[in-house]
C-alpha cells in the first residue's frame, strides 16, 4: 500500500497473514492493533475526519467485518474516507462452506457504497489503488477491498498506479449571485446550513461575514463530522437533537441554502410528528452537495457583501473555581471548558449529558469538535483513537456516556499500547438515560419494573476505574467539582492516557 | 410473543420502547439486557444449543443488529433457532435519511436465510407466529423481523395463531439396511460422521451399538452446536482441526456415513493443501440431512445388528493431584477434569488452548459441550450466559482464551445482574497463539517485529481480576495448579458467577 495510507488499524486472522508479514518487509505503514474490530473501523473513521485521508482497515472474513459495521455506519455517516481490507477463504476453499464461510461482499455493502473482490494476484497493486480512489471520493466513503487469501500468498503483480483523485465541484458564479440576491432580500429570513468540511476555520470566516453582510442567520449540521468551535471563533447555531427545539430554532425561515448539507430531519420520528425540520414555506437550494467544495462558495458569496473580515468577537476564555459541590452535567461542562488546552480534540458521545456539557464549551479555548454523526452507539473510544494517532501533538478529550462507552471498551487497551494522550472522562449516570426521555416520547407510557431494568445500569453498577485500570489505563473516580478538576487537570499533563470516572 | 419463546435478550433503543413498555403490560416474557448487542445474539445462541428451541433478540436498527452480526453467524453454523426482532424507523422516516437509517434487511441477510419486514400494525401477531416458525426449521435459523417503529406504537391485530412445527424427516427402512449392509462388508474400513443433535444420550448409545457390531468407526462433528461428554459415555473420535491430523484420522475409511453431518473440510485452506479431508476414495451416503432425524436413524441402523445396548464403560472419573507447579494446559485440563460437577455445561473458546484441555474432558464427569461452530471469535462468554439462563440448575464452565474474551466482555455485566452460576477461566497465554501456528501454516514466513506486535496481548497486559470485578464480578487470579484448584473450586460452589485469570 502507498498513495499515502501510512496507517492500518487491524484486527487480523489467519487470512490476512501475509499482509501482516509484510508490515516488516515492505515498511511504510504502522500497524495499530485493536482486540475488537469496533475499535479499528471506529479509529479510522476519527483519523479520517482530522487528517481528510484514509487510514486502512484490515479485517477478518465476514463476521470480524461484521464487528466493524456499527463504526463503519457512523464513518459513512461522517463521509469519511477508509480503505477497508477484508481477507475472505481462498477461492478454491469458499465452496465448501467451512465454519467460517459467509457472505462477505454483504457484509460490505451494508456500509459500503464501493466493494471489490480481488480476481487475481497480479490485479492486487492495480486494485488497491482504485480502492484508495474511491475511498477518497468526494466525498468520501468506505471503500471495501476483499481478498481471498490465495491472492496474498500467490505472486503479486506490480505495485498499482499512483492514484488519482477527482477534484470537488465548485459552485457557478450565476448560482453564488443568486443566492446573494436573496439573502440580501430576505435577511434574518434567510439561513444557510453549513456541514461536511465547511466547519472549519476558513467555513466560519465566510459564514461570519455573510451574517454580518446581510442578517442571514446561520446554522450547522449537528452530525457532521468536525466543527472547529471556541477561542472566539463564529460559532453557528447547531440544530438541536428533538424536533420541537430545532422546529423552533429555524421558525420564521422563508429560504435556506444548503452548504455540503442536507435539509435536516428528526434524528428519530415519533407519533403524529412529522421528520421535516423546516417550516413547509421554506425553499430550500443547495449551493453545494457534500463533497463538492462548500468553503469556496461560502467564500465566494461573502465576497459579495460589504462586512469587516475576522471580526473579533472579544473572547476571553472560560473560567470555573471548583469546589466541593457533587457534580452534574453543568458543573462538569464548566470544568472542561475552564481547563481545556488550546487545540485539543473533543469526542463526544455523551448522549443525555451531550447539550449541557456543549453549551460550556463555547466558551472554551479553541478546539475541534468530533460529535456523533451515524447514531450508532460505540464511536466515541475508537473516534478518540484515530484521532490521537492522526494528531499526536494534540491532547484529544473523549467524553463518554457510561453506556455508550461499554460498547467499545476495549478501545482503551489500544490507547495504553500506543501510549495516546486521550483523556477520556465517563458521565457515569448508571442508566440509559436518553431511553428515559425517548419512552414518554415514543408514547410508551410510564415504566414498569422490567422495562425499567432494561435501562437500568446500576445492579451492579460499572466500576470504571477498574474496567480502565484492567485494559492498562490508569484511573481516577471524581465525586465532587475539586476532584475532577485536579484529576482532569491531572490527566491532561499526563503522557498517555487516563481515564476519568464522573460520578452523576 | 407466545408459542414458547419465553426469553428474550435485548439492546433496545427508542425505536423499540414499545416492545420495552410491553414487557410489563403483557408478561411472560423474562427480559435479559446485554450492554452489547453481541451479549444477546451469542446468548440466544447458548440458550438454543440447550433448550433446542428460540429464544428472542430485541435490537434496535442497523447497526444495532451489525454489532450482533458476528455471534448470529456462530448461531447460523450451529443451526440454532433464533427469533431476532430488530426494530426500525417509523415508514414515513425512512426516506429521510436520519442518521441512523440504513437497510436493515440487508444487515439481516448475512446471517438469516428468513427476513421479513413487518408491512402494517395488524399483521405482527401472524407475523411473529411466522417467525418463530421460520427460527424453529428444522434445521433451525437465526429468522428476523424487522418492525418499523410506526406498527409498534399503531393498533395491534389479533395475537398470532398457534405456531406450527414442521416434524423431523425419518430416513427410509431400505436406505438403513442399504448403510447396514456396507458397515457390515467394510467394518474399520467404513465409518460414520455424526454432527447436529444427534451427540445426545440417545444418539451415542446407538453409535456405539453400531460400532461394537461392525467395527465401524465412529466420528464427530467438532463443530456440532452441543456434545454429551464424559462420565464413562461414548466417546466418538472428534474430528482434529489442523487438516494433516484430521486427514490420518480419517485414512483407510472407503466409505463414510453422514449423520446430521457434512462431509468434513479443512478450518482454513493452506497454500498447496486441499480443502476436503475424506481419502479420494472414500464414498460418501447422507443418512440424515441436518434437520432431519438423525437419532432416529442411527436406533434404526443400531437395530440392524447384535450388540448389547448400554455397554458400561468402567468409568471410575478423573483425579489429580494439584501442587504447586506452573499451570500449563495440561494441568488446567487436569484439574478442571478433576473437580467438574456432574452435568455441568462446558463452553469451549479456548483456541490455542482447547486440545490438551479437551483431551483430558474426556474423563471427566457427565457433562454437555458447547464448542466453537461458526469460528467467529467472541462466541464463548455470551453463549455461557444463554445455556445458564436455560439451565438455572446446571453450572455452566466458560473456558476463555484471553484474546477471545476480550471481543465480547460486556457478559460478564449480564452474568453479575442475572446471578448466573458461571465459572470463567481465562488462559492467559498474552498472545494471539493460534496466529503464531497459521502464520507459519501460511507461509507467511517468520514474524518481524511489526507482526509480532499484532499477535502479542502482553503490552500492556490484560489484568481481568479488574475487568471482571468492573463488570461486577468476583474474580481471583492463579498461577500454580493449586492456586487454579482452590479458585476453581470455590468458584463452583459460589452462588453467581466467578471468573479465574489462569496465568499461563
Amino acid at each position: 500500500m502507498n498513495n499515502g495510507v501510512e496507517v492500518c488499524f487491524m484486527n487480523p486472522g489467519t487470512s490476512e497473514m501475509q499482509f501482516v508479514a509484510a508490515l516488516d518487509r515492505v515498511g511504510g505503514m504502522r500497524p495499530v492493533l485493536g482486540l475488537f474490530e469496533g475499535v479499528c473501523s471506529g479509529a479510522a473513521d476519527g483519523y479520517a475526519r482530522m487528517l481528510r485521508k484514509p487510514a486502512a482497515t484490515l479485517l477478518h472474513l465476514g463476521p470480524g467485518l461484521g464487528n466493524a459495521l456499527a463504526n463503519f455506519h457512523n464513518a459513512r455517516k461522517a463521509r469519511s474516507p477508509v480503505v477497508n481490507i477484508v481477507g475472505d477463504h481462498s477461492t478454491a476453499h469458499k465452496m465448501f462452506d467451512a465454519p467460517l464461510s459467509a457472505d462477505v461482499p454483504a457484509f460490505a455493502r451494508t456500509v459500503s457504497d464501493w466493494v471489490r473482490v480481488a480476481e487475481s494476484g497480479e490485479e492486487m497493486g492495480t486494485l488497491a489503488t482504485k480502492t484508495i480512489e474511491a475511498a477518497m471520493g468526494p466525498p468520501g466513503r468506505v471503500a471495501t477491498l476483499i481478498v481471498p487469501a490465495d491472492f496474498s500468498w500467490s505472486p503479486a503483480g506490480d505495485l498499482g498506479p499512483a492514484a488519482q483523485f477527482r477534484p470537488r465541484a465548485k459552485a457557478f458564479a450565476s448560482d453564488i449571485q443568486e443566492a446573494a440576491n436573496f439573502l440580501r432580500q430576505l435577511g434574518p429570513e434567510s439561513g444557510l446550513l453549513m456541514g461536511g468540511d465547511t466547519l472549519t476555520d476558513a467555513g466560519l470566516k465566510a459564514a461570519q461575514r455573510i451574517t454580518s453582510g446581510t442578517g442571514a442567520r446561520i446554522f450547522s449540521d449537528r452530525n457532521a463530522s468536525r466543527s472547529a468551535l471556541g477561542g472566539g471563533r463564529f460559532a453557528p447555531e447547531r440544530v438541536a437533537y428533538f424536533p420541537e427545539k430545532a422546529g423552533a430554532q429555524l421558525a420564521g425561515l422563508k429560504h435556506i441554502l444548503l452548504v455540503e448539507a442536507k435539509a435536516p430531519v428528526s434524528f428519530f420520528a415519533y407519533p403524529g410528528r412529522k421528520s421535516t425540520l423546516l417550516p413547509d414555506d421554506c425553499a430550500v437550494t443547495v449551493l453545494a452537495r457534500p463533497g463538492d467544495d462548500g468553503c469556496y462558495a461560502l467564500d465566494c458569496l461573502a465576497d459579495c457583501f460589504q462586512a469587516a473580515n475576522g471580526l473579533n468577537l472579544g473572547w476571553r476564555g472560560s473560567s470555573f473555581t471548583a469546589g466541593s459541590e457533587a457534580l452534574t452535567t453543568e458543573t462538569l461542562g464548566q470544568v472542561i471548558a475552564a481547563l481545556l488546552p488550546p487545540d485539543s480534540i473533543v469526542c463526544d458521545e455523551m448522549v443525555s449529558s451531550s447539550e449541557a456539557v456543549v453549551a460550556q464549551l463555547a466558551g472554551a479555548a479553541r478546539h475541534d469538535f468530533l460529535p456523533v454523526t451515524g447514531g450508532s452507539i460505540g464511536q466515541g473510544l475508537p473516534v478518540a483513537v484515530g484521532a490521537a494517532v492522526a494528531c499526536p501533538n494534540r491532547r484529544v478529550i473523549a467524553l463518554e456516556a457510561d453506556g455508550s462507552a461499554m460498547y467499545t471498551l476495549q478501545a482503551l487497551w489500544t490507547m495504553a499500547r500506543e501510549n495516546l494522550n486521550v483523556t477520556v472522562v465517563i458521565f457515569a449516570n448508571r442508566r440509559y438515560r436518553i431511553l428515559d426521555v425517548e419512552m414518554s416520547r415514543t408514547g410508551a407510557g410510564d415504566l414498569g419494573p422490567l422495562a425499567n431494568n432494561m435501562i437500568d445500569l446500576g445492579r451492579p453498577g460499572l466500576n470504571w476505574v477498574k474496567l480502565a485500570e484492567g485494559a492498562g489505563v490508569e484511573a481516577t473516580r471524581a465525586t465532587t467539582a475539586r476532584e475532577f478538576a485536579a484529576s482532569f487537570s491531572d490527566a491532561l499533563s499526563a503522557n498517555g492516557p487516563r481515564l476519568i470516572e464522573a460520578v452523576l
